[in-house]
């Protein structure tokens, strides 16, 4: 326990909360890293289920009271609670109280992400989301930093694993909508209810999140106009497959600077077999980033599940330890665009594309 | 000219150097990033041109001597010069002169970056190398950052641009190398000797950057086995058609920490057609970075260019004008592992694997 550890409090032992502490406390957990306070409404019950499986948690303070996470010695908190505005204020607290913080909550962040990170600057302390898109793809690196060298035009990606795996699943057997949800479920990368994922809510908070990194837009996900996976029929696919594709739920977001329009949507759009989209199966997540300069920049890799989402938290708690002291200017988003309707008559245009794009 | 601007210093003015001075003075310029002093040999004549393409170099200091710009009040120096021992001494140089450096050059990074990261980290100033690898495609930051949540255990990659320009030309066309050089040539992929390129020199180079990074290891790249593209004909092609795939030069290491065995090679292999790196042609560059906790992330985008390795240079040099007083710990390598050397003949055999791993 040297006092240069990082002393980490987790809120919410989920999926992906488990996930983050099966890490901090296994054989691979980085070295300047201590889970030292566990929040959970249920932490009681989680605790002996926890200590069953094993890990080694008596030296970990589990709570039921988020007072004692924030008046505690940790440095970093990781939100994984999820849902709005209580993970909101939990988030605000906890940077209020001189903490880090590590979420995975994508819609905290696209909806109040500027104003979080401002904060987190005036605290002089970091706020991390890489887990909140793409689960282990590390996109939000690749398109915040890894691209900050050139000017991002377009992006185009599968961004949500459950839609995808129902879809590739419907793909593969032929079996109706219910049958792949149903499927999902038993595989654990679908919840009871999966409406905000095949709706393209998932997607477009996700999107919102890029939009901001990549453009420098402040763009409401409930603004990026969607269509719905959840009506899609066997019959879909087989016409997809006569036209040479099949189907998958797309997020787009294209940015003209110079007319400051910006062509942003998420629905379920048919793929050309030559299409990385077309290769991307289960709960696997896709992007393809074009560049000015760079031209495309493509990343895969798994969208969903607990342990490639801790992969996400886990890199972003290293990158904190690393440097406690840095400082990440907030970024300063604009709202002077126009978000130009999408009638979707064009989606299959869009995204035939690709098929070049793939070509070079 | 804000105070709070970073000068910029460029070495060598040749390919990377030029677009990277294009990106800093262009019309997509970051905001606070000002090109001040260019250091080339040719000092005057490089001026005379660079003028003739009609950007704005007049406030620029042109010279043909080290000393001005390390004697400058340059933040930044960007090492484009290539080579090794003259591009070492002007990096140190500049490190001790405090500035901090942002380089493209792999075999540097790949003998000396420990210590030169050790020497930035002493002297409070950054060592950058986003460009030494993969051109634009960020793999430095995934690796590095991204996935420095996971135990990466794997990486397989097409890290050398003209050798898959070469090759990918040779299926496609069916023409003999000699020809596929030549186009290569003629389309600026290919230097006047290509022969570091197809020998595998380049990628052992860039591999060994990503052994450090990924694996925490001090690879010798010498000590990499590596096989020549140099000597593939029609028939090698011809015969990995009729098995279903085609040839690229792979780079591949592979860790067991357990046993504290790496695997290392870089060698012409047979890659099946679903496989990535079929699809990979023309000087592009792709990876598939294998982790014990998000299983694969798969990375691809331009190798080389001017244009898409200044990408890299000038994401880097957003990075530290960001955050200019940020401490990057030197990484701690071992050299206490195992190289296990490679017979080639078990080469067909292992690629043969990323058929199954495509196919989550």
């Amino acid at each position: 326990m040297s006092p240069t550890r990082c002393r980490i409090a987790i809120l919410g032992f989920g999926t992906v909360g488990s996930a983050v502490a099966r890490r901090l406390t296994g054989a691979d957990a980085p070295r300047d890293l201590e889970l030292t306070h566990i929040f959970d409404r249920r932490a009681p019950q989680k605790r002996e289920c926890f200590s069953a499986t094993g890990f080694d948690a008596h030296r970990i303070t589990w709570t039921t009271a988020i007072d004692d996470v924030l008046t505690s010695d940790a440095d970093i908190v990781v939100e994984t609670v999820g849902g709005g505005d209580v993970a909101l204020d939990w988030i605000r607290a906890a940077l209020l109280a001189g903490k880090s913080v590590v979420t995975a909550n994508k819609q905290v962040v696209a909806r109040h992400g500027a104003a979080l990170l401002a904060l987190a600057e005036r605290q002089g302390r970091q706020l991390r989301f890489e887990a909140s898109v793409g689960g282990a793809m590390p996109i939000v690196r690749a398109v915040g930093d890894g691209l900050a060298g050139d000017r991002i035009t377009r992006i185009v990606a599968i961004l949500n694993g459950t839609t995808n795996a129902v879809l590739s699943r419907m793909e593969a057997t032929g079996c109706p909508l219910d049958e792949a949800i149903a499927d999902a479920r038993d595989r654990g990368y679908a919840e009871a209810d999966p409406s905000t994922d095949l709706d393209g809510g998932d997607a477009s908070a996700k999107l919102s999140i890029l939009c901001a990194l990549a453009f420098g837009l402040r763009v409401d996900p409930d603004a990026i106009p969607t269509r719905s996976a959840s009506s899609i029929t066997t019959e879909d696919f087989d016409r997809a497959r006569l036209s040479g594709g099949t189907l998958r739920q797309l997020a787009h977001a294209e940015y003209d600077r110079a007319s400051a329009t910006l062509t942003a949507w998420v629905a379920p759009a048919v793929v050309p077999r030559s299409s990385i989209f077309f290769r991307t199966t289960g709960p696997q997540n896709a992007a393809v980033i074009t560049g000015a300069y760079s031209g495309d920049v493509t990343i895969a890799g798994a969208g969903a599940g607990g342990d490639a989402t801790a992969v996400a938290v886990v890199g972003d708690l290293v990158a904190i330890a690393r440097d406690r002291a840095a400082i990440v200017p907030a970024p300063v988003l604009t709202s002077d665009f126009e978000l130009r309707p999408s009638s979707f008559s064009d989606v299959r245009l869009q995204t035939s594309d690709f098929e070049l794009a793939e070509a070079v």
